[in-house]
């Protein structure tokens, strides 16, 4: 018979057992920031709070809350004296959670470090700061022998994070493709279904809210990467630097590639794609064609989805709403539940230590260019490809009765470089005015 | 300062904390049944045992195996002498976890008391008994302080149960939408996509292995139905009896109206709706029309998903193959995993006492008829919907140069008991050979 003594310190209410930290009863609560995800979080504790203050067996009291603006008339039901403009006003000994939805780096890199030294678990929804610094908040966590959790940092109210940590612990991730920006996937959306080019959908998107004046964040690719870096961690175990993501945007994408890929089978999404190939793993996030009977084909508009392989499960897709103050609201709040709940971290997933980050693999490719419209060209083109080894997979020739002419090739799979090689080859033919887009395709 | 007495038996390596019962060190595992799902589930152990011992800091140690014939030649990388043919052999007191695959509710039920009540944890993918038989296991787990995880009951790998149990903890579930019969979404898409007939479809099916030889529990809902009662309980907090759950097949679904649906925008599926209306929730399992462009409706082939409408999240959607011995092996080693490391009650969701389980609801609803093809028959007909207060959303009519012509209506929501009242009515008319069918409109 063993016996083990736990002790506990009841005035600030927590309990250190073997387990980590255990918090008990009331627990106190700061947000930093009341924006429109903290409103949807307090909003749907209060609409929910008798049924989960039942089932956690607790209750929040949300004590201080960070604003620049403390007498700003706010559409939440809290006192008016939990506002603090002063990080320095909370007094990290007596809160047991800190709830961080001011964005960016800085300053919620300190404030987070700060709360999680001084014993408070944290909760963010603060996609660049973990995808940037989130390995650091990580260990500092660990040495602290206190949790943090971002699942509402990747797919709004999509448990992404959890599902991956928890559901597929069994498996070995193998891939993962997601839809991870509701912006883009907006825009293109709107393209394939209007026939319209990039900038007048970009501007529609606008006038409804659904991007931002400065659309680059997610145009660009920025916000889909670093919730892919998130992911990456916690499906391969492996945070990758910024620049070791491979990443580009949507603003090249012509309605004629759009148009050419519905012929042929596909739809163009923006995917960001993670790739384990034994030892190592490939992060993208690119524009690719899709057969239009996959499953992310048909994930429109606004919505977001993550498509995961495992080694066991086989595929398994999660789709919802990637964005919206009360999806992500509810995210952050299932984060506090289960912090006061399970107070332990993560199991992650597929650890391997051995992983490095790598962009260029196999991948069948969608080609177009502009050529003299005159016989023979396809064959001379086809035979300049099986020169570098590339065979093709299905071609698209369409004399439009002028000069030139578009022509349409997928290839089967073969490496980036290669394909490199043979269109800097091809370009160079006189009979060759243009390449116009080259594009991943994915099955 | 508080002093805590924990006490660890370490014969049995089980530990009582204010938590529940922590299992230590090595798990002693017996499995009732060796077939496809147990044979996935000791594959897919093997294939990732270094992660996951690492990340449960245990190793799985498969003990006893309950099977009919102890000789049988089987694919699964066990030692003979853990084969036993009699649950009697089973020293549950030296067991800690009970992996139930035998199917069915007898002796299945007896098998899991005795070996709750002796103190294991017990996983099962038993649907028809966690649908039957489900509270009474619950309670007798409750009792004697040990668990009973059913994931793998539902949805194959598609982690259903612990999405709605831990990811959407914050929220009130709203509706649920699911295809939870593989076979018969088969055959629905198979009759959509090659415009074929219900008996061809199922007979493909049978030929292909993806229906049984007697269909009966797939097709006409019994499956799907079971899933349905499981996924109440966690999402509503209800476990209906079996008579309480609307149900109806597929064999009733003509091509005629597979083609008239995709006309006026909608596919049809066998859905499992749960609905939760105030104080009662309705539940059923039938075949119903959804538009195109629901995420539900993309759903094809063998694959299964749940649509969860919370209050707070919103919409989300799971998706993947709801079968399979990989699959559903894998679902089966999470909760293994998740009742080593977690170690407690599902928190479950809106447990309500005052929820009564009811069929009739308001709904929008197909009718196809057949019409005497003269003029003024539409209109004769729309007034006599009118006069029973049931207004129309579309109507598709088709003269076939013949005596008689189709007629389909959509209506606008109304209850079923009145649109009843109103057909009745309408059957009667001379001019009205034959109501043909009538089928629940889903948005």
């Amino acid at each position: 018979m063993v016996v083990i003594l736990y002790l506990i310190n009841t005035s600030v209410r927590r309990a250190w057992t073997e387990e980590g930290m255990i918090i008990l009863g009331k627990q106190r609560i700061g947000i930093l920031g009341m924006g429109t995800v903290a409103k949807g979080f307090c909003k749907t504790y209060f609409m929910n709070k008798n049924e989960i203050d039942n089932k956690i067996d607790a209750s929040l009291d949300i004590e201080k809350v960070l604003v620049k603006d403390i007498d700003k008339k706010r559409d939440v039901d809290l006192p008016h004296s939990v506002y603090v403009d002063d990080f320095n006003d909370f007094n990290l000994e007596e809160l047991d959670i800190i709830i961080e939805l001011i964005g960016g780096v800085d300053p919620a890199f300190e404030y987070i470090k700060k709360s999680l030294e001084s014993g408070c678990h944290v909760i963010t929804a603060n996609k660049e700061l973990m995808a940037k610094r989130g390995s650091e908040l990580l260990k500092i966590a660990k040495n602290n022998n206190v949790l943090i959790r971002y699942e509402a940092s990747v797919g709004g109210g999509i448990p992404l994070i959890s599902t991956i940590n928890d559901a597929l612990v069994s498996n070995k991730i193998v891939r993962m493709m997601g839809i991870l920006n509701g912006t883009t996937n907006y825009i293109l959306t709107k393209m394939t279904k209007e026939r319209i080019e990039f900038d007048v959908a970009l501007k529609q998107a606008q006038e409804l809210g659904f991007a931002e004046a400065d659309p680059t964040a997610d145009v660009d690719g920025f916000d889909a990467s670093y919730k892919l870096a998130i992911l990456s961690k916690d499906a391969f175990g492996v945070i990758p630097e910024p620049e070791e993501i491979l990443k580009q945007g949507i603003r090249n994408i012509s309605i004629e590639d759009i148009k050419y890929g519905l012929e042929l089978g596909y739809k163009i999404k923006l995917l960001a794609i993670g790739e384990r190939n034994n030892e190592h793993v490939e992060l993208s996030v690119e524009p690719a064609l899709i057969p239009i009977d996959h499953p992310i084909a048909s994930v429109n508009n606004e919505y977001n989805a993550l498509f995961i392989e495992g080694n066991s499960i086989g595929e398994v897709m999660l789709f919802g709403k990637g964005a919206g103050a009360m999806p992500t609201g509810s995210a952050v709040l299932a984060d506090v539940i289960d912090v006061i709940k399970k107070n332990k971290d993560y199991m992650g997933n597929n650890n391997a230590k051995n992983i490095i980050v790598k962009n260029i693999g196999l991948s069948a490719y969608y080609v177009r260019m502009e050529v003299l419209d005159m016989p023979g060209v396809l064959g001379k083109i086809a035979v300049a490809f099986g020169d570098y080894g590339i065979s093709l997979d299905s071609v698209v020739q369409r004399a439009r009765g002028g000069r030139f002419a578009p022509l349409i090739f997928i290839t089967h799979e073969i490496e980036r470089m290669k394909l490199n090689d043979a269109l800097k080859t091809i370009e160079n033919k006189e009979y060759v005015t243009e390449i116009q887009s080259i594009i991943k395709v994915v099955k």
